[in-house]
């Protein structure tokens, strides 16, 4: 691809996003056609097909086989978004993701205690005893526990809040096999978690995901 | 393009990110041509072409015309990597941003001031004295404001927290004609927080830094 094409499909892909926003679209709904956008946009059919891709890439729109395109669930988050796959040392980049986490998510609980509809509390109780349910019977509770703690962002209404968990949840599953008073301490500490969130208590939300996530960076340490 | 044919892209360009990671290439190496990755990863050169145009588009190698493909100085991290844009309300993310910025930014002043080198303050400083030239000549002072900020983040010795800034700058453009008053009030906070690094004290930087963000926050409450 030359340079002044891709700057033509860059252009493109920018004019379809302002499309995309223009018309208010949300997840789930249904672009328009490659000859409608060609239309639409003025572009030639190839260079709309191009620009999709990259959206595709991007994670902005999802191509359904035999039904068409329509704006991506994932709504242009993409994976590593950081590009943190480029960090060689791999235990530094742990530690450095955990006190970043530190600094962040105690706040995200206290906006959680003040904020969070009976809705988000239902959905942060379901993350919770699941969390528990795995812990008991020794199973891997990683997936469950980024449930949690992105459940308690959603609860912020912060727009942005939300958008950093994704990045900290590769942390959590360097933490599996506890021994039982690991394990007590971490169903107990989530407890206290949901607890002073469910209580509206924005200062004790705050201490309790902040000693929760120190204990899990001593956890890490120890290894 | 079928889904088993972007499955077999999305496959063949994770094959080409862990090359990259094996053999441990930084932004400005070149990268192996189509055809000797084709050999190396056992896939066709068109299944190459477009896993590599995948990595273009997310900023992981760019395509130098005539020269060939490098790893991008962009290290993988792309513009709006949040997909932001699909917020409505671009009032209240402004807000929302801000708010965050409050909650991050104070502690990364304080690692800065434990971990700066004499090179990192030499690039705060550089920074700081392009924004308080374009103050006094009322000119825009934003990009010299995003590269203050980012060279505070990127003397911290921490590997994620730089790559939080970008997410951050789109909130000082909207503070860009102040008063005098506003003016020498900006001078002075800056320059509070390149003392309180410089002199190594993270307790003075945290504060600092975040009187700093308070201040820009009232500034884009009055608007």
């Amino acid at each position: 691809m030359k340079s002044n094409e891709k700057n033509l499909m860059q252009k493109t892909a920018d004019d379809i996003i302002q499309y995309i926003i223009d018309h208010n679209m949300k997840p789930g709904d249904k672009v328009p056609t490659e000859p409608e956008l060609s239309k639409l946009l003025n572009a030639g059919r190839s260079t709309i097909r191009e620009a999709m891709r990259t959206l595709a890439t991007r994670n902005i729109v999802e191509v359904r086989q035999g039904s068409g395109t329509y704006i991506s669930n994932k709504m242009g988050m993409i994976e590593d978004p950081f590009g943190l796959f480029f960090i060689d040392d791999k235990a530094k980049l742990m530690r450095d993701l955990m006190n970043l986490r530190i600094q962040v998510e105690p706040d995200i609980a206290a906006m959680a205690a003040t904020n969070a509809t009976k809705e988000d509390l239902d959905n942060i109780k379901t993350c919770l005893d699941d969390i528990e349910l795995l812990i008991y019977t020794k199973q891997d509770f990683t997936e469950a526990d980024n449930r949690f703690h992105q459940a308690i962002a959603n609860s912020t209404n912060n727009l942005v809040s939300p958008r950093l968990i994704p990045l900290f949840s590769t942390v959590s599953r360097y933490i599996k096999e506890e021994d039982q008073e690991t394990a007590d301490c971490l169903i107990a500490s989530h407890r206290e978690i949901y607890d002073a969130i469910a209580s509206k208590d924005p200062v004790s939300a705050k201490d309790c995901m902040y000693l929760h996530l120190v204990q899990t960076r001593r956890l890490l340490c120890k290894k």
